[in-house]
């Protein structure tokens, strides 16, 4: 344990006193070890949200714990309902456009999985694997690859975050295990009092179903532990799709920006009908550049890109006014089917080109364009680089991410919305669709700034503020909330005088009395938090 | 409201008077209108394991109340609260392999949802209904029919079951929907004390993706209120599939009982890959055949059916010793290409043979073969023989449904264990395998017996019960358990010591401290009804 005497600066959680904070990072180290307890500038540094302007949240840890095995976790549990200290689960830390690995309270201490990152088993005849929840999507990647598994993972974008932390957030994926975020089986979960549970068919000792099947017998608890503070979860059954015959992604261009509704209707009728098993992504011209190339390229003026400028872009690059990355996955004659359909389909709609081109599983690894990676679970960081349309290096981004019916009404009107809320601050309008099923579908809006200007930060924050609440009055919900307004997304939930939160406090308070497991994750506090004064940043 | 003068011989709930129960009864009454509550002998007679020898069965409620709006269940709810009588909520009440409609606890009064039978809702173009509790298949058929809608909804294998209660007890249907018994999305729930939520994105006022998006924001309580008793569930979404261009069911047959395990596993390989996508049953000559005659035509001794008995069965009725129905939907040129596929598969295996035969939309509904109905959405009551095994029109049976991987080894061991102890107890063993997703199946045994001889029943509901303790003992658990060892079967889940069940109790008191709603349900008490003496079963 470093530098707990530099404990003249240093944060402490509500109630806190400098006595019990010391005490309660001496019972850490005690229990796991002092070398996996640390309170020095550097080790804190990560946990703060990424893209605020440096030295401006308050909302920052007093320490970092990092459990080696889930008795480490039962331990840690223990000793902050001792000392009342709150804890922050993170899984690698990298949810950045959510706020990063930052806490919600101030003085937290950082529960990381950093060190407990093993894949504890890989199944290749029943298609799973058991992950540890630092698990990262290079070494479950790596895992199956080195097993010489017939099998893949379905993935994210950017490889260094967790396999556990996203799926526990609800995060997207784009195989076709993704659809609905369903790809989980089974939790292990350490409850705030410490106690050691198992969902679904793993309450049984010794039931090979744990990662098989999802439910047990009676109400399965599984998703009351996703985008939750109701425990810690320290293991999870995650599903592995077979090899494909072939994999085939493709790229649809809509060149005339009014055809984007008419697309979005095939997209819901296709998958409907099953067509497309996987989770297209829908990007505008911006969304798509920002991921190529940066604002300060194209242009320099104050406020909103200007159209014609947009245009320019989509024409240069030949990205269109939306672009859409999917695949097909299957038996090289039904893709050729479902192909020779899609054309059928899209190409109906004026503006329109789709390409595909058909790859084995020799080239999966080495495909050229990242994307194409993505898609069939070959992890990397080369999209990245999204965060630097505003700022370069030094650009940041917050994400405003509301689930809508997939309709072209539906994607209109929410487009309309956030495209004016966003020319009336000023900026520019990266967008782009995630469905989530057939049905529904994210759509997220990348609002990019540049880090070093500390008033473009605060306007896109505020902005993005002001969009969760117009969502909520025409009844869009986010999937998924930034931590800087995370009470203001869960106060849009307020069916029958908000039911919800009203169940949601009274488990919290049942399980975790001491409100020690992440409070303010989700809007839910619980009573000892709610006395103490929070939420504060509504 | 009947017959309410005729207490002396009527059963009272644990701890209440007579007195409190007629103030309970009138409450009601007046709350709900006396013609939606009853306590008369015929009306409560439906009220009970429709197979235990009549006239034994203890557990028979005091009354029925028969809400006809959500506010109605409020107002049971609140007055339930305040004279502390059971509710035990039943759909459409015809839960008969597991117990009927019986309620658990004895003077219960039961909250029958026969009169909430709307289809509130049918959006053709996101493919969804709305239901309310009372709705049956039938009901849910013919308002597709009756809309004229291009969709058809996976349902049971008979007509007369409701569709919030099959889906509450993680009842499996049959098309691709049903995979991980998956259809619903969104309930509305009536919590214990009476407050009104809903769950996932219908959390918040008018989401349109309340029906289409299976989460909100924070933890998802959905699955909360399954096979449990933690509130009751007035509106549910269900997902409805846009009709294939075809449809082809199909028939496998294996003839030489050795080769089973071969073709579960290329069950689980066809399924993992996707070929098939949909619930099979896999069911063994005994189970098939007692949906089409009865035992007495084939044998009149005593003991298990002897091995030529049943290989005559296989070879006269044309069922092999184990036959799969399933079936294929897309377009048609996939629909070939995959049974090209199932053929060059399965017909590898010795002494296997397929057929199947593809139809269009127009034939559906009048398809002969009611299996080949059941698996497009057509129901009928044509299935229901099955329980007429032995005893014929008086026969009964009840189930035994764990749950295996999906693999040929743990198909062999889960049969060798039910097929020796049916033996053992001398009765017939009809097992069928319906897998709930590519990775894990139930194992159904069909424990039939006839309802007028009482030794034999109670040698059944004896079997059921070991099986239920040595299966646990294996690391299968039951995924539905008979009321009459419902308690045995939540007391295999013992993982730490029984760490679910203290979750599940600690959340019951939580939410219910009256224990009003559903007491035993799942092997959940909650404190009061511990402390009354429950369970007294195991």
């Amino acid at each position: 344990m470093s530098n707990t005497s530099e404990t003249t600066t240093r944060p402490l959680p509500p109630g806190v006193t400098e006595a019990d904070l010391d005490n309660a990072l001496a019972a850490f180290a005690e229990a796991i070890g002092a070398e996996n307890v640390a309170t020095d500038a550097e080790s804190l540094e990560d946990f703060q949200d990424p893209f605020q302007v440096p030295g401006t949240a308050t909302n920052v840890p007093s320490g970092v714990v990092s459990p080696r095995s889930t008795e480490h976790v039962q331990a840690i549990v223990k000793i902050a309902n001792q000392y009342k200290i709150p804890l922050w689960p993170i899984g690698r830390g990298k949810n950045n456009g959510y706020g990063g690995a930052a806490p919600q309270v101030r003085g937290s201490v950082m529960l990381s999985f950093r060190e407990m990152n093993k894949v504890l088993e890989i199944n290749e005849e029943l298609g799973y694997a058991i992950v540890e929840p630092g698990v990262s999507w290079y070494d479950l990647h790596d895992a199956i690859e080195a097993g010489g598994h017939n099998l893949v993972a379905s993935i994210v974008d950017i490889g260094w975050g967790g396999v556990v932390s996203n799926t526990l957030e609800h995060g997207l994926t784009y195989m076709p295990y993704s659809i609905d975020q369903a790809s989980h089986c089974g939790f292990e979960v350490v409850l705030p009092n410490g106690d050691l549970m198992r969902t679904g068919s793993g309450a049984m000792d010794n039931n090979p179903t744990w990662p098989l099947y999802k439910r047990g017998l009676g109400p399965t608890s599984t998703e009351m532990f996703m985008q939750s503070n109701y425990g810690i979860v320290t293991k999870m059954g995650y599903w592995l799709m077979p090899k494909p015959e072939t994999y085939m992604p493709l790229w649809l261009r809509v060149w005339d920006e009014e055809q984007m509704p008419a697309v979005v209707d095939a997209l819901r009728e296709l998958m409907l009908d099953g067509t497309i098993d996987m989770r297209p992504q829908l990007s505008n011209t911006l969304c798509m550049a920002s991921m190529l190339t940066t604002r300060a390229e194209w242009y320099a003026g104050e406020g909103p890109m200007p159209e014609e400028v947009i245009d320019k872009i989509a024409k240069e690059m030949g990205l269109g006014r939306w672009m859409m990355r999917f695949a097909l996955y299957g038996d090289e004659a039904v893709v050729d089917h479902n192909f020779a359909k899609l054309e059928a389909r899209f190409l109906q709609i004026p503006s329109v080109d789709l390409v595909g081109q058909k790859h084995g599983k020799e080239a999966w690894e080495t495909l050229p364009n990242p994307h194409e990676r993505v898609q069939i679970g070959v992890p990397s960081q080369d999209l990245y680089k999204m965060a630097g349309w505003s700022g370069g290096e030094e650009g940041g981004h917050v994400d405003f991410s509301p689930v809508i019916p997939l309709t072209g009404k539906n994607a209109i009107a929410a487009q309309k919305m956030m495209r004016e809320m966003c020319a009336e601050a000023g900026l520019d309008f990266l967008g782009g669709m995630l469905p989530i099923n057939a049905r529904s579908t994210t759509f997220i809006n990348v609002i990019a700034f540049d880090t070093k200007n500390p008033e473009q930060v605060a306007n896109a924050y505020a902005l993005a503020k002001r969009m969760v609440a117009e969502a909520g009055k025409r009844g869009y919900g986010e999937y998924r909330a930034h931590l800087s307004f995370m009470d203001l997304a869960a106060d849009q939930f307020g069916f029958n005088d908000h039911a919800l939160r009203r169940f949601n406090e009274t488990i919290k308070d049942t399980l975790d009395p001491n409100g020690i497991i992440a409070p303010g994750k989700s809007g839910i506090w619980g009573t000892r938090m709610r006395e103490a004064g929070f939420p504060q940043q509504m």
